[in-house]
């Protein structure tokens, strides 16, 4: 039997019954015959109580200290997990990322993992123990603490099962796997059976919440299978590898969605986008996302460039480019706002040509009009009014049966 | 302008309001030119609630990973007060026991500090900036996270302010200083302006509670002042060193007490002995805790031996007793519950023959019995009645003058 690492978040080991729940789930492993790594998160509210002292003692606290303020959570779940697995007769250890050997990049607040030095796990592990790892932190060459951002723990534990050649890695989460889309909103959404990397990475980035989509990028580039389950409930997952075997028939694997986004569209760039980069560059250097960029010309070859952003970027977008009209040759902008995002995914589509005209046709036989169109070789996004959200996104779940019984081949 | 190391404790960092004003006790020392260097405990209740949920989960935690899980605690504070005193725009930094070079023995739960490892401290304080060391917490050589146990943190701030060759280490505390006495029994008892280590130690071994005797001894061997001050008030505190200077017509120079006392009496030693380190090993295996130990013969040529314990050991020290009693050759042994322990200390005690003499004669005078009685070079310890104990506190106070005015030489 082989290694295989289990990771749990902050609502797998959100009080005292959940990680005694969650300790049954490590011991089923190890009683498999596994080698058995377990990565965890902060319990529950932890990181966000933790924020809350920070922000009353400072309204811009230093990143490294918040580093060293958050990296707590991990670390007290990791030793109640530990004691708790000793409890139960089962010889287990934990670890801190720093011991873990988790080297970061130099960077604090959102660093990226540079290395893994696995000596340390690697013999405990050889010593019959179960080792429990803090996600989401590491540390820099310089010895000091750094977290790994949002979905830092995802990222901990498929770096991990790459630098261990795990067998697999088990994402425990509140959900019992990958959907077809939000069962929240789309009633008949369906569990899927697998999908590929790269079409987990487009559900994550667009939105799926699930997983985070470093973390599939990282588990793709090592070729680590990744199976997403509940904590709780007793259901087979999703598993994300790279040839899906199953499903092959389902052009379309899911449907995405996500509201407050915003228009932008810039008027009068005559001189053919040589400040294009500026722009971007600019809005890049004040860390505001910018999804869905499209440029076109009017009859009378004036230039114009739409691009979309979140809502709550609105105002320091606005005031960029204000400030920025004469530097960035701008002639004057509009924007929207109350617009929402809704998206088809699947890799089956780069075969299939007709794909973007279908969704295109369904939405516009619902009466619903497109605001702007992006498309990628898995996926075709479409930005519509927020009130048509929801229907888009049903009336495209029903049009590419993603609700149909699932065929297995 | 030299190193100062300056230690709050648990209540002084207890809330964010607290912790603005530690921050502002620390900025104070800053700003008349010191190097500073700050060390923290855990935040009020934290470490309570953090063996809360180890014993929900754990009937004896695996003192590792209690270790791990307790030392969170620290880290969250250093953090906090880091993060406050760059918002206050003073360059602060904060370590971790690890980080800040603190060696322990490889022991968990009770470690002692072993070496202090200052470089990356002192690079910090040469640069300008307020070092904040988590206290109670350090690394043994193999890279594991060990705790110092009871006042493990003000045993942090001595330490380092040995390695570090500091002018002074304050103690921030919720009193204002040593007192003569527990103000809350003693109406009179009156704040020292200074003690010598050894009154200290003897004072802190008896219960004064102010400082753990730890960390005073490791001021006594390193001769690093100590001030022992309110955190909350302007009051001046008491200095802890080696020449106290003032008061030194003060033969006695405080008064301590505590109940909870129980005294185990064993007859029918017949052999001379032989046996006593048995009974004491067997004890002391068991963290039974022995303090006045006394020994007689009756006229009869039998040997018996009392000594005290604390009440909670009472019935696990019968039980050792009851089923040791063959191989200890115990005839039989009594216990007497419900007594108290009264001490007084004063190092100018040792050239002044008549001190115990006198304490006898004030309790006999008061009509209160003594039934053991302990002497060291410093100090005199009677056990009387716990009925009896803060009467007898209160006219020893008063016999030795304790509240009379301060006289400076």
């Amino acid at each position: 039997m082989g290694i295989i690492v289990q990771k749990f978040g902050g609502t797998s080991v959100g009080n005292v019954e959940r990680i005694r729940n969650t300790v049954n789930r490590i011991i089923e492993e190890k009683e498999k015959g596994h080698d058995v790594v377990v990565v965890v998160s902060a319990m529950g509210k932890t990181t966000d109580q933790l924020v809350g002292l920070a922000n009353e003692l400072s309204a811009y606290p230093a990143k490294r200290e918040m580093d060293m303020l958050l990296s707590t959570g991990e670390q007290v779940t990791i030793s109640l997990v530990a004691m708790a697995l000793i409890a139960r007769g089962y010889d287990a250890v934990s670890y801190t990322g720093w011991q873990a050997g988790i080297i970061t990049e130099p960077v604090h607040g959102n660093a990226r993992i540079t290395e893994i030095r696995t000596e340390k796990i690697k013999s405990r592990l050889a010593a019959g123990q179960i080792v429990i790892v803090a996600g989401f932190q590491g540390i820099t060459p310089a010895g000091e603490i750094a977290t790994l951002g949002r979905g830092g723990s995802d990222t901990t534990a498929v770096a991990l099962a790459a630098a261990l050649h795990a067998d697999r890695c088990l994402i425990y989460t509140d959900v019992t796997g990958v959907f077809t889309s939000d069962p929240r909103y789309i009633p008949n959404a369906r569990k899927l059976k697998a999908v590929s990397y790269d079409e987990m990475l487009e559900l994550a980035s667009l939105g799926a919440g699930v997983l985070h989509a470093r973390a599939v990028e990282f588990a793709k580039n090592a070729a680590v299978p990744l199976i997403v389950c509940s904590s709780l409930e007793r259901e087979e997952g999703t598993l994300i590898e790279e040839e899906v075997s199953v499903e092959k028939n389902l052009i379309v694997r899911g449907v995405a969605f996500e509201d407050g986004i915003t228009r932008v569209t810039i008027f009068g760039l005559e001189n053919g986008f040589r400040n294009l980069p500026d722009i971007f560059t600019t809005l890049a250097e004040h860390h505001i996302d910018v999804d869905i960029i499209i440029q076109n010309q009017t009859a009378d070859h004036k230039t114009y460039l739409s691009f979309s952003i979140k809502d709550k970027d609105l105002k320091e977008t606005a005031d960029l480019l204000e400030a920025g009209k004469e530097a960035l040759s701008i002639d004057h902008f509009e924007t929207e706002t109350g617009l929402a995002k809704v998206s088809i995914i699947g890799s089956g589509m780069v075969s299939n040509p007709g794909v973007a005209a279908k969704m295109f046709q369904v939405l516009a036989d619902h009466g619903i009009a497109i605001k702007m169109i992006s498309t990628s070789e898995i996926k075709v996004s479409t930005v519509v009014d927020a009130k048509e959200m929801v229907r888009a996104a049903r009336c495209l779940h029903e049009a590419f049966e993603l609700d149909a019984v699932e065929q297995n081949i």
